[in-house]
């Protein structure tokens, strides 16, 4: 039986990790490996491909394809429904919707999700509970204009319902540190000040932003993955 | 001209995110997509491979393949040589080695690179410089027999040394914020209890734990990518 082309891909990855090509070494063209292989082009081509987006080699148009002299060290972040993760851990989920109300969008968010500052968007804080107790504090400014339909909070999250019912097209996500400012520490039951794991994410529907999120987390959180 | 799988990966995307088919609902087999599209089976396996990849779409042998319930969101994270990070942001890149002996592997750090506590390890610290000013604070434990040749740090640091010499086989990385401590505070110049992002990093090679990193950041550093 000939190769798929993830054994394809892992055969020459082995080859790679083992120096036999070295950093910045050409590797054979495509029609070569076949050969020496026995597959067809195409499995050759999909092979270098997902090693390519993976960083470990850089293939150019005419140049051929080169070991990655820095190998680019890529993980893939899953960003797990809020209810989905504390159920993970195995503790019940709650939350508690702690502020509702049409606001001016203030300048920051406004340049954050593309949108003009002073606009009246949806501004919702959300306590996210593990077995009762906080788990995350959300500051939310939500278009309720970028909804594809009227929007029903009452049995789920804003997070699972946007989820669940706007289709994704894209966004920013950063992970950040900051100090628990008067709020996040009564909602999460810790000293002002205290060293927070926060992550913001905007997202993206065809007609602009969507959404803006701040998820403030307990004390020790950890957002893991690997590489 | 025939559709090639990412323009297919597109449009079923789109159809997706159209709600032709929603969340949950079963769509067409792989034969009927190939004969709708005038394309072989093969490309339709490949576009659909992709959106499973990204969480759009959940396959199983025999029952089909069906809209996410829950579309995960899933990014990417690109984990840059921190000199690169450094001139990436136009700022000239300079490091110190603050710290060079061999120790004994503490307990938690043993736990994670999966080898034996107390083993004699070599623990670098180093202090990552943008413009002179600190970046960051790297604390690393180095299993000097995992390898695969003599080191030389004299003139790259640790990170990119490993980097360019190091085959790559895995790893764990976390996101956390933590309070300063009396050594990174001093080595950062931030108040201790400052709340500084940190990255925790294990790679494996062939024979277990290579290195493990603890990279703490000064305040206000952001790690970004998108959805």
């Amino acid at each position: 039986m000939s190769l798929g082309w993830e054994d394809l891909r892992e055969t020459i990855g082995a080859r790679i990790r083992a120096r036999e090509w070295p950093p910045g070494a050409l590797i054979p063209a495509e029609a070569q490996l076949a050969a020496d292989y026995g597959v067809a082009r195409a499995t050759v081509n999909r092979a270098l491909q997902s090693l390519a987006e993976d960083g470990v080699i850089e293939r150019r148009k005419r140049a051929g394809t080169r070991v990655a002299e820095l190998p680019a060290r890529r993980a893939r972040l899953e960003i797990p429904v809020i209810r989905l993760e504390v159920e993970g851990r195995g503790a019940a989920y709650g939350f508690r919707v702690t502020h509702d109300a049409e606001e001016p969008l203030p300048a920051e968010i406004a340049q954050r999700m593309r949108l003009a500052e002073g606009a009246p968007l949806r501004h919702l804080t959300t306590l996210h509970l593990a077995d009762g107790a906080p788990h995350a504090h959300e500051d939310r400014w939500l278009n309720m204009a970028a909804l594809p339909q009227a929007a029903d909070f009452a049995g789920l999250s804003v997070n699972e319902w946007l989820v669940a019912h706007v289709p994704f097209q894209g966004g920013d996500l950063a992970f950040l540190a900051a100090p628990a400012g008067a709020a996040e520490a009564a909602a999460l039951e810790v000293a002002p000040g205290a060293a927070l794991l926060v992550t913001e994410r905007v997202t993206f529907g065809p007609e602009g932003g969507i959404t803006h999120v701040l998820l403030w987390h307990r004390p020790g959180h950890r957002v893991e993955t690997t590489l």
